[in-house]
């Protein structure tokens, strides 16, 4: 009746959620890696192995020069007629559909797409806030694969620093049937994705229900505490003290759930 | 062009998130604030002014008695032919339409709801691990108001050690589109539930898209990462350091997408 042990991490003696202040603005081409870790040896605690470094995505897709004009974009008919629908610009709508696999709902204000990695969010993790101060037609895409992205970004920590950390590229997604948005993870190295809890068994032996619990989403919530959306110009934090499940990493994308299996599509 | 500086909290110097052990079994009348000072005066740091307790909704509809034994559930017809469609007990599917509002979906293997108080999730929040030992029928159901669960306990702790903090009831939620569970605020006393963020600019002065950020649901996926879901037998933690964003005090019921304009239902 017991559960697996080995499954169990050991007890936790309580998390640390640091912001790392001081990166500066980014741009195409830089090296992220290198921003973050003098930005965390100056301010802030240095990277240490066992640390979780998550990074908004907006600060990575800028690094890899994930930016478009919209002066750039010409509308075609679908994009046309969803603008309508939808009361937005029909070039961000191009944008949105150029890198999309599926529109999920299209109402007055609303525009939620399959994004090209597999994200359900609205504007496919598009938007235009933070990116360039001399361009305000410019708008910033999701990274085209951000799990590579946080194993390029691991590796780099590792190479600089001698210090295994794992990296989580946030975003802030909202919710079907509850207001406001979440931090959440849209790319993964170094962690299990999901703790997988089937086969534990609860204070007196009985199997639990819910049986996943998605830690990534939870780690990127948390961090998103401390990191801000706004002006705050904070787009990292270090998570320290959390033990991780002891399983095998897995990329961000593992958490997605298969259209056909979804009740929500 | 700028933001409204009174809505946006002070940098914060950093969150720590810290398990409260030792807490006994609950069990129905219990007072459960005395429990849990007691447990975090012996074991864990001692609450404090500004601390955010997190406690899971299990323990508190236990000690408010909340629990359902399944051999005094007589299934109607409708929880006979969904039982049929999901495969599961027809009793828990009687226990979980006796408790809700409406069915959102129901497939082999799923039952989702709008319970009562309005959470859309699977069973109705109704679930039977941890319960009781010597009663395998006894199933323990979603507190009657959580909120007012919430409000309740955070007077008991003034009272008790004059600490003025907020109380968080979580739970644990499947989503749409992803696997695994979050972490998520059921019941809020003493903080605002969203952060609004609108009339916030980022670093150029654009207005931010995604413009509210639901705080309690990140504070409750935070506090997960040191609760668990299984035997671990920590069912609250305390947050502390995090700069509550300067606007009133709101329910968690406050986060609710009314149903006409929720576009997943």
């Amino acid at each position: 009746m017991d559960g697996n042990l080995s499954q169990r991490p050991p007890r936790q003696e309580g998390i640390r959620i640091i912001p790392i202040p001081g990166i500066p603005l980014v741009r195409p081409g830089d090296d992220l890696a290198a921003l973050i870790i003098e930005a965390a040896d100056t301010a802030g605690p240095s990277l240490q192995s066992g640390d979780i470094l998550v990074i908004a995505q907006k600060i990575v897709s800028k690094a890899e020069g994930r930016l478009l004009r919209l002066a750039d974009v010409r509308p075609g008919e679908d994009a046309l007629r969803l603008a309508q629908e939808t009361g937005k610009d029909a070039r961000v709508v191009q944008a949105v559909l150029d890198d999309s696999r599926a529109v999920v709902r299209a109402r007055e204000g609303v525009l939620i797409v399959e994004q090209s990695s597999g994200w359900v969010c609205a504007h496919g993790g598009l938007d235009h806030s933070n990116v360039a101060p001399e361009e305000d037609e410019t708008v910033a895409l999701l990274p085209a694969d951000a799990d590579a992205s946080a194993a390029a970004l691991r590796g780099r920590i590792l190479e600089e620093t001698g210090a295994t950390v794992a990296v989580l590229i946030s975003d802030s997604h909202g919710r079907p049937w509850k207001m406001g948005t979440v931090g959440v993870c849209i790319g993964c190295a170094g962690l299990p994705a999901l703790w997988d809890q089937r086969g534990l068994t609860d204070l007196f032996g009985y199997e639990l229900v819910a049986s996943e619990e998605c830690i990534i989403d939870e780690l990127c919530a948390a961090a998103t505490l401390v990191m801000g959306q706004s002006s705050e110009g904070r787009p990292a934090a270090i998570i320290r003290g959390y033990s991780r499940p002891d399983a095998a990493d897995a990329p961000a994308r593992s958490i997605q759930r298969p259209a056909e299996k979804d009740l929500f599509r």
